[in-house]
């Protein structure tokens, strides 16, 4: 295979997004192959746009079986990446999806399974695992420059969106549309992230959501989440898309040192000595470990989507390692699910997480809804979006 | 009256500190009168360095019918502080108290109608008030500049303490003894400026402590609390004395602004159009409010433990108006139960507090513990404390 022809499903704000710099040719070693959009006042600015040089199709099993795709990249709304997926390993193509894996986890371990069977290549947009600044982070954390890991918290609620964001498309921000809010539209980067960047994941976790607090919208708009581990860590993650100036600060310590990641900046402190060493011998009561602050140089900004997609490409053709496996999908969205679960429950969610309970109470407000009446679809521009 | 005569009770860490400076002549229109310590080693210490100079009593009630004094500076551990402050009211001395008010809500409220019916003055160390940092950011929520409160988030991690710092006192770091640990030992400063800068308290608290985790002791050396406010707004306040180098950051987000105040610097960032009013008239999907990064100019740094001492006097000479009334502290030891209950019953713990309920688990815990066993009782050098 020269080249990869990726077949693009969901022409939406990252869809298009997408299609375009691929079509650009921003990608080496790829091409638009298709695009698969249903909606046909879509498919009229589609065919508008594109004319003759990319077929576009209507009809998913008509796209499907072309014969003009080698791979497809998933970005319609969450609930159907995993059939979607499924049907595309079955089909026999590679599969770069959008986050989040899926709405809930059972559903995304059937699609891990396909995954694991088809022997193709599986990958999830986790973009922001290009950043070089949270890929020093993991490199400091891998190199047990921080030990061992005790506490991780992180405010991330820069993810401002207005009500007209939220009256863009009639499934957003809808238990029956997206699943959730913040949570599952927002963050799955951050809460992919948090198990990437340290590597464990929590035993127990007790969230606090709130729903339709800031905006007229049915599911959550913010999320006091506590999260413990089973070597004693703890964690806290705090987000919202109701607040500005927002704030994006990600504080990690661990018995050797400290990192902190805010305004794009990454700070590290190193103790001279390990913190449980120093307690053990230190004898003049008031006093602490002394510490040095380490200058960290980071890469320029990384290739953010258009890496993830590169990297992609690159798995198919020449066997490169991805970056965000498909199957890791599952724990961001874990995390996703539990944090819901906390709070309509009003106790502590132990992981794995009961699948059951999830889906009983999602389906609840799934019909319990009232659903969403809008002016009209539009198509944002995303190219500030994360 | 010219001066007033006070008499320190209780030549510990603390004590130490406030009568050396007294004696020293540092607060305007003060005389140390007398001092009470009942630790004969420490009274033979005492002797040697004071001489002559300052009468030093053993017995309580000589000290308190001594003539001597018109004041007392409480210092001793925190269990007696109510006990000895009425009975400073009862005969007639004004009370500066070191914090925590107390160990328990309802003799801190029974303290305070002591104090009101004497009509003496009483006030409490809330020494981080005078900080002109924490004076700044009250001033700018006061003047409505971060609109209404949506959200403050601390972490004061920086309390390190050492095994040896525990293991100094036999009443340290024990049910029995103080209480608590680090809530009841460090954090009393932050939990009043929690309340006196937002000017409200919690509806409800969930909170996680952990005890004796980093240390051989058996109260908490770990928190996170989530806190909510029957305005809709939440906090999180989350510490440690095990973490080095540890944090000290507060943030604080309204409807019109932001403010962090990290590494001893305020930054405050106000957005030109409330966020509310934003959102209700912006129709562009993507986008959020403007705002600017304002400079604000913070004084010197304020007078600290001797700021509060001055202003206990100045108030007994020339009325002037307390900085942190005795009053008031209940309102933080309330957080400090309220974070240690919730724990205790795994669940969320309603204000006001069931004093009953706490009081109940506390004793559990003094009853159930088995001591504590130290080489030797020390003074320590408080002189970088706070």
């Amino acid at each position: 295979m020269d080249f990869v022809r990726i077949g693009v499903i969901g022409l939406g704000n990252m869809g298009t997004s997408h299609a375009s710099y691929i079509h650009k040719g921003d990608i080496t070693g790829a091409r638009i192959g298709a695009l698969l959009e249903e909606r046909p006042a879509r498919v009229a600015e589609l065919k508008q746009h594109y004319g003759d040089t990319v077929p576009i199709f209507e009809n998913e099993d008509a796209f499907f079986q072309s014969g003009l795709i080698d791979a497809v990249l998933i970005a319609t709304p969450h609930y159907s990446h995993p059939r979607l997926a499924k049907k595309a390993f079955a089909a026999g193509l590679h599969v770069l999806c959008e986050k989040p894996a899926g709405v809930f986890t059972s559903e995304v371990r059937e699609m891990n399974e396909a995954a694991a069977e088809s022997g193709l290549v599986f990958s999830l947009m986790y973009n922001q695992r290009t950043k070089p600044i949270y890929q020093k982070l993991r490199e400091l954390i891998q190199a047990d420059k921080l030990g061992k890991i005790r506490r991780m918290n992180w405010i991330i609620t820069d993810w401002y969106r207005s009500q007209s964001y939220y009256d863009s498309s009639s499934w957003r921000a809808t238990w029956a549309g997206e699943g959730g809010g913040v949570l599952i539209n927002q963050c799955p980067h951050q809460l992919d992230l948090w198990g990437w960047l340290i590597g464990k994941e929590p035993a127990r976790i007790r969230s606090f959501c709130s729903f339709g607090k800031y905006r007229d919208i049915e599911v959550e708009d913010e999320v006091t989440a506590y999260l413990e581990y089973d070597d004693g860590a703890t964690g806290v993650f705090i987000t919202t898309t109701g607040e500005a100036p927002g704030t994006n600060r990600l504080e990690v310590t661990g018995t050797k040192g400290k990192v902190v990641i805010e305004h794009e900046e990454l700070s590290y402190w190193q103790l001279e000595t390990s913190e449980p060493e120093f307690n053990q011998t230190y004898t003049g009561g008031f006093g602490a470990p002394k510490h040095t602050q380490i200058d960290v140089s980071i890469d320029q900004d990384g290739n953010d989507h258009k890496g993830i997609t590169q990297n992609f490409v690159d798995a198919i053709l020449h066997g490169a390692p991805l970056i965000a496996p498909g199957q890791e999908g599952i724990y961001g969205l874990t995390l996703s699910n539990a944090m819901q679960l906390s709070t309509w429950t009003d106790s502590w969610v132990h992981l794995p997480i009961d699948e059951q309970a999830y889906e009983q109470q999602l389906k609840k407000r799934i019909h319990a809804s009232t659903g969403k009446k809008i002016a009209a679809e539009t198509t944002l521009d995303v190219s500030d979006s994360h």
